[in-house]
């Protein structure tokens, strides 16, 4: 805190404007959406953002490279639409997220499945359906088979590792000591090789060791060492790897003093291992998995101020939304301590800040639910329209809807 | 954790036995409950416990208190109608709350709605239908008058004060110190005399200092204490409340080592407390407001182990089910330190616990997702049902039910 008892906020991302004071999203006032959608709390989705997140991947990614979408991260309908024709394949982590990417029309050979309690009705919906599993052990390796065998389907599966290494800095380790994911790299050639024999179409690996890293060097270090373990895999199964999912890791700026991540030397390094890398993998494709950092800074939550109270010295900005809507940002969700997501005025995105910080807080009726830890935001008013950006991944999927009896936030997708 | 890996889990309420080694509750065994309901994950609750709860509570408090059920807790519309003639008024925290309450066939005038975020349209169909508002600021006062005006009803309103304590050791402080939770107690009193001048029907006070407290003594310091702030603050209005809501706080033993509270001193302590009461509260009555207490210990969560897995010398017990229903079970709801909560094995509940701990996880994609981390359970099996305890308030309303694409939980009331 500052002496003025300031807490900080993350960055707003730079491209957002105002227009006669009045944020703008996908050049249209935020409060003009708010009417067009009908209410408040309001998640907006600006594809343009999307896409001009996956051109720079394509930009600087090596031209082979496959960019996979994992929906969970912003499982919206017309989102996922407009997704299919954009990126090379969906991933998916559930039997409804099977029936969101089928429904978004995307091919079943473009979708993977992964997820470590997949039930027997989603096994064979996904091979039904001709839908890539990846395996999380050896034990969903044989109901798969058994499945497939059943059904007459030849199954299409990955086996997931669980690498002997974890994503330097990433905000949740996937890897590198005891996991719920994939099989231990020591097990997972053997599996493979069983695979092979049982007459399964084996698709090849997927290793994913962690997320939300914000350092390009360990990212970098991180897909090096993917593809030597893919690599010496592969020559332990005897046999190519159709794919190899290097998962993601990719990070978002949440929080204060956080940078962007800079994806071009991840690009130059991923391009130079790739050229180099070892004969088994010579014919392999291989894919990044990102899901947090293709939509993420493309969403804005907006939320209508119903009350400013001031209690004890402390003023407290309540608005109609809430960790119903945004638990990450709330700081309940995975976070130990809580910090400040980017936040503004949406009504008075370019009017300087008051002397005094403001909380701002949810109308659920419980102290955790606090979006804006003292801020800075300029005087503020019944009416007004607070804006939480780094809204479009986890936000109103990954949060308690149902809490309290609030209706669900109104979504709409622009751009 | 001890010398050989395992950690503890909070311990299972003492009534639980079982039948042939199956998990009975309400006299049923756990797997036709799953039969019964169809499919896991499933919540069960007994009615039998929330009425043993609320038995034990007239038993030991002074006959003349009110008892309320926040329904926040639970609100399962078949748990809802069963409470209606149990307990004496519902409160409420949303305008979808209030719907409910009426739906079950509670009568408006024994419900009251606090929260601080109530928007104009919440207020409106509150005091159209005849509801108390809990007002938690100078600005809520303003607007509710103004809607009542606008309409021609008499508002029916109390003043939720911001006490100047808190609730010693409770798991949530909701007073003593800025709060976005009523009004400050030196300005309540103001508010309240505001308010019997412009004509509204002023019910009293709302005194909430807490929640999830087991210490008796705290619990009966904050009674006294908010007694004697109801008083005072009534003594400067001039007026006898009708009512004062002295909050809730009485809480459950989540956790290794807690010890269940007992109520008895609290009602001795209470009873005392009334008998001698300031003149000015003579003719008030009283009310205690519990949700998490009443419902809490009623339920159990059933969810299929869909997976055994090892990695790297840790076994993994993999469930159909996880965070998506009982996120504070997974620790990822208010609590900074992850413990483990009540869990057992269902369908072989007396049976020894195996030599070596493991870890229970749920089926999303995510590290936050584990349920039980390495517990003793007896030797587990794929098709085994996991119970966890103390799932009756606060699960499946208060967790992201849609991440991931996973359906809703079944529900179902017993007893």
């Amino acid at each position: 805190m500052s002496a003025t008892g300031f807490k900080p906020h993350g960055s707003i991302p730079a491209w957002f404007a105002s227009e006669e004071g009045m944020l703008l999203i996908g050049g249209c006032g935020a409060a003009s959406l708010v009417d067009e959608a009908g209410d408040t709390p309001l998640f907006v989705y600006d594809m343009a953002v999307v896409e001009a997140q996956i051109r720079h991947f394509r930009d600087v990614m090596p031209p082979d490279l496959l960019l996979h979408y994992a929906i969970k991260a912003n499982p919206y309908a017309p989102l996922l639409e407009r997704m299919v024709p954009l990126v090379d394949g969906f991933d998916i982590a559930s039997g409804g997220e099977l029936t969101m990417a089928l429904a978004a029309g995307q091919a079943a050979d473009h979708i993977s499945f992964a997820g470590p309690g997949k039930r027997d009705d989603e096994i064979a919906a996904a091979i039904a359906a001709g839908v890539t599993l990846n395996l999380e052990s050896e034990g969903e390796a044989m109901r798969a088979l058994a499945i497939a065998s059943r059904t007459g389907v030849t199954a299409r599966l990955v086996v997931r590792v669980n690498p002997n290494f974890d994503l330097r800095g990433s905000g949740m380790r996937m890897g590198g000591g005891a996991r719920p994911f994939g099989v231990d790299a020591d097990r997972a050639a053997a599996l493979a090789r069983h695979l092979i024999d049982a007459g399964a179409d084996w698709r090849g690996w997927h290793i994913f060791a962690g997320s939300q890293a914000l350092d390009p060097l360990a990212l970098i270090e991180t897909q090096a060492a993917t593809i030597a373990l893919a690599a010496s895999l592969s020559e332990a199964v005897g046999a190519t790897p159709p794919l190899v999912n290097l998962g993601g890791g990719f990070g978002l700026p949440y929080f204060p003093g956080d940078a962007r991540l800079d994806i071009r030397p991840i690009g130059v390094a991923l391009g130079e291992a790739l050229a180099t890398r070892p004969p088994v993998l010579r014919d392999s494709r291989f894919a990044l998995e990102l899901g947090r950092w293709l939509v993420g800074e493309a969403g804005v939550y907006l939320t209508r101020v119903v009350d400013v109270k001031d209690s004890q010295g402390e003023r407290f900005v309540v608005v109609d939304g809430g960790l119903h809507h945004q638990l990450a940002a709330s700081g309940n969700f995975g976070t130990v301590v809580r910090r400040n997501y980017p936040i503004a005025l949406a009504n008075r995105f370019d009017s300087p800040p008051a002397d005094a910080p403001v909380t701002v807080v949810g109308c659920l009726c419980t102290p955790l639910d606090r979006l804006g830890d003292r801020v800075a935001l300029p005087p503020v008013e019944v009416g007004d329209l607070v804006a939480l950006f780094l809204a479009g991944a986890y936000g109103a999927t990954a949060s308690p809807t149902a809490f309290l009896g609030h209706p669900p936030p109104c979504e709409m997708l622009v751009g």
